[in-house]
């Protein structure tokens, strides 16, 4: 017989212990009692009845907060990443041209994943805090003729807003289908599945929504599905495969539902509650709530002499926005005084903003002009108490 | 300007409704308080300090679990499936030979996944509630000469607990890695990842542990890691590579930790607090008490008439018990009855056992002597109320 020779680690014999938190970065936001409560109710089974209608719920409440009206509509098990790979996995076969619009870290990580799978992959590159028109996306399309194209609606990274009028249309002129990443925008900016000819459109439950991370929405049109549906390979992922995903949240339109994999049901508790809330403020609302207060926090920022990253003003997106680094300051030391000092979360750059940045995130819940109040008042006291060199 | 066309769904307005249930599955299994508590506390960041500190302490408790040194050890943002993914998609490259034994679902699956990223795959197969002589699993190791060998510790489709010893040095001198599930059956039963030579092991959240389902315990050995660093491809998931993983989790030593994906901060509160459980208790009286109660049910269901699935003593899981589904019986109205009148789940066959057997699950929290006792009764009463065929 063996014996045991690893023994139980002391480490966990303390008691967890979680800070409340100022959640003010680009997320995940700070998340209610009452979703935080819905995420804690007793565990049952992935395939009991109950949990087919809260899945059922949560399917409508996501087309409600995509406005469309796709039967393929769910929440992947996984966070937005994992949303991101299930519709590059099942959308794109080996050999086939994907297209990724690279204004950020989104774009880029895109690119990666398509070209993991073997796609013939292509760029169309902005700089950081730009975005592209419509013109120069056509003619990309026109020069790859890409099975798919990916964009970033909220390029959290930089704080970019992309338009999305008429992409959908281009995308079909040239036979593409259209991938939105809309992770850190929808719910708080208009977005119209539908009407603007999105063919596949994914966000996570922990940014507006302002549940745990931990769950993805995503949704297929009949286009996106009909070309995944005559594929002639399997998807990489079993895990991820839609037809398996289908089936498994009802989407199929079979009798019965297999066993695919464990659906993580207290993440699905808190995703439901989470688009209750949604629902009972209401999108336009919400919407409308989020403008506001980022024009407020975009004035309060620039009467304080800081500078945003993102230059047109409608392009600036109102969940998370970027600042300027300001000059003199080492950014780091202000996001380590905001957190040591005020319990309060903003962040530095990502991938390509490195450096240039500090970015905070007003998502959900979170947008409100108190927390604006909040966070000028905690940088008006970093940017007096870090070390501002004399060059 | 568009306008919403979708309306805020009537069904969101229900308040979320979740039963108690006593979950006597396959798995999930129940979740105590203390766990569903843990996973209530307030979101951070998933590159907090205080979250980092948390996943040091969830390496610590899976090291000691799996009773394993290995440096690389932490839990994937995902249910059992997507551990299964994460080990194969990173240990075998397109081309190569991986070998799976199948003797129910698990060893299908696994299959099925090594075949969708270009394996040559082949399969050692037994009836479900057989399983595999080290002799049978020499020869295939030396006619295929895999670089990978997947074995389910714990068949939950078909209730077999298959024997470890001997066979990861088996695997070593075919010069093949040695990959174990053991979802159903770690904590409960021992396993000795070192000692047995096992080169990748994963478990799920769900079933032992009684946290939700979410997080997915993985390590890996320094073989497994010597082949993985050397790949000549990428794998195919950039969520699920190694690489990414390791540095995530501060596994691979260097300074710094990029940011890979969102980790679940509340699913690994809940594991982390599962973990604290299982150290509290201690390994060798978790197995010593799943192992009493398993024999109690046993000799229950024997004094009841009823047969085990499993004809060899040793070699059934104690957590996952499969009954031969009785006689003249519909497998179908057992398990319905017992869900309506008693509130309990217990289920019917996975993949080739289904029709076959009842399944019964008493992991972790769930395993008692009062439980059995509350299942027997509940078995009792559903075969007096069923329907018989006089056949």
């Amino acid at each position: 017989m063996s014996n045991i020779s690893v023994p139980p680690p002391k480490c966990l014999q303390k008691p967890l212990l979680v800070p409340h938190r100022q959640m003010f970065g680009p997320g995940p936001s700070n998340v209610p009692p009452r979703i935080l409560e819905a995420g804690a109710n007793p565990v049952i089974g992935h395939m009991h009845p109950e949990t087919f209608e809260i899945m059922s719920d949560i399917k409508s409440g996501i087309q409600y907060m995509f406005q469309t009206q796709n039967n393929m509509t769910f929440a992947v098990s996984g966070t937005g990443h994992t949303a991101m790979e299930c519709a590059i996995f099942n959308t794109v076969e080996p050999g086939e041209s994907m297209l990724s619009a690279v204004n950020g870290m989104w774009g880029e990580r895109a690119a990666e994943m398509a070209e993991r799978i073997g796609a013939r992959v292509n760029t169309i590159v902005a700089p950081p805090g730009g975005f592209f028109t419509n013109a120069a996306i056509e003619q990309a399309l026109s020069k790859y003729r890409p099975v798919l194209f990916f964009l970033a609606h909220g390029e959290s990274s930089t704080g970019v807003l992309h338009p999305l009028d008429g992409i959908g249309q281009l995308c079909h002129k040239y036979n593409c289908l259209f991938l939105v990443d809309s992770v850190a925008s929808i719910g708080g900016v208009p977005v119209y599945m539908d009407q603007q000819g999105i063919d596949i459109l994914y966000t996570g439950s922990q940014k507006v929504l302002n549940a745990p991370p931990g769950t993805a929405p995503i949704s297929f049109s009949d286009r996106a599905c009909q070309k995944i549906f005559n594929r002639t390979s399997k998807p990489v992922s079993f895990f991820l495969d839609l037809s398996w995903l289908a089936n498994y949240w009802g989407c199929d339109g079979k009798p019965s539902r297999m066993y695919h994999h464990t659906g993580p049901v207290t993440a699905f508790y808190s995703l439901r509650e989470s688009l209750a809330v949604l629902a009972e403020e209401g999108l336009e609302n919400s919407w409308e709530r989020h403008n506001e207060v980022a024009e407020y926090f975009h004035s309060g920022l620039e009467s304080m002499g800081l500078k945003l990253f993102v230059k047109e003003k409608k392009a600036r997106l109102p969940t998370v926005t970027t600042i300027v680094a300001p000059h003199g300051y080492d950014w780091k030391e202000i996001t380590t005084y905001l957190m040591k000092t005020h319990n309060l979360e903003i962040s530095g750059g990502l991938g390509p903003s490195v450096g240039l940045v500090l970015r905070v995130g007003l998502m959900g819940y979170n947008s409100t002009k108190a927390n604006v109040d909040m966070v000028l008042a905690a940088l008006k006291d970093a940017l007096k108490h870090c070390h501002k060199s004399k060059v």
